[in-house]
């Protein structure tokens, strides 16, 4: 099973490392890092690079396709080669996959018209633009589309791929060996919860350019 | 505030990227990789190669050190570069902290005797061996020493940590920029609540050498 990772200049770490290590142990996974151009993608924050050996034209037939977010997504808006690729493999994988504003990518590369999907919450209003129904939820399944909120909302929407993949008693080995028994030392953690000054901190601390 | 990130072949990536995500989003903070062995540093799993610029020597006086864990632990417990370096820098860190098997390390460069610490469920037993007391708290904090449980309990580890460096309001904005609200589709992430058999799956899918 061929699970391609989407990496773009500016992309946002967690979006992708958190279902890498989900997706990654399972058996039978065969992970690889694609990017439209290959050598060294550098992350949003600028201090981390990942050797990307992949590009786009040696990925023909994935059987899953993930793509995250961060502030490098507002360059992969345009049709293009990435929006061209998406939609080729798009035709054959079991699962596409998102977290973050990786949707809006989707969503522009007309792959999410008429389905629920989710997005940061700081680019939630987007997704109506390109024909989507936008939904809190912090995970969405439509159909073969499996949609995760901000950043590290992709751990949770990697575990549920995984049940699906994989069925509930791997999932759960999975995540028992992550260790993913969550005790956030806050509960600020969506605008549902987060005090209003939390709100605005957090929203001075995001890019001009994009959320998360 | 400079914080250096420690990799070596064979790290658990989600170890050391969810307190990046977070640490890395405090005002001030310059984070950078650094290893022993500059250059591509592969992960676990094998397809995650991280290009890390910085050498042991080059990095000599970092405000916070985070190291984490993985089944190249274990090929970091002899003493040498790596624990003389550690010894070097714990000298005048503010925090000193761990994420999963990372502990270990620590403990055998011998930072951590007579000191509370966690680690990956699966290695628990071995933090004795080093003269330090093993707890089952997923965050443990003694003195500048702030140690996290395994692999994803770094998210949580670093929130805890950014809000003692930069506030409880700036701690809780990363927390919702990154959108940690977590909602686990399971509830197996610990060996308190994950069922016999998914304890057992999880312990046959962990490699010979290390957990985690």
């Amino acid at each position: 099973m061929q699970i391609a990772i989407v990496l773009y200049p500016e992309f946002t770490a967690l979006d992708v490392i958190g279902p890498y290590e989900v997706l990654g142990r399972l058996p039978g996974a065969e992970i690889v890092f694609v990017a439209e151009k290959p050598g060294l993608v550098r992350n949003d924050l600028g201090t981390l690079a990942v050797d990307v050996v992949a590009g786009l034209a040696s990925i023909t037939r994935p059987d899953v396709v993930v793509i995250g977010g961060g502030p490098g997504q507002v360059d992969q808006m345009k049709d293009g080669p990435l929006h061209e690729w998406l939609r080729a493999v798009d035709e054959h994988t079991t699962w596409t996959m998102s977290v973050c504003t990786g949707s809006l990518i989707l969503a522009a590369a007309g792959l999410l018209r008429g389905r629920r999907a989710t997005t940061h919450w700081g680019a939630l209003d987007q997704l109506a633009h390109f024909g989507v129904t936008p939904t809190e939820d912090r995970v969405v399944v439509d159909g073969k589309y499996l949609i995760g909120a901000g950043v590290s909302a992709g751990i949770d929407a990697a575990l549920t791929l995984a049940g699906r993949i994989a069925g509930d008693q791997t999932a759960q080995a999975v995540q028992l060996i992550i260790e993913y028994d969550p005790r956030p030392p806050y509960s600020a953690g969506s605008t549902a919860t987060a005090p209003e000054p939390v709100r605005r901190a957090a929203t001075s601390m995001l890019t001009p350019r994009h959320p998360g």
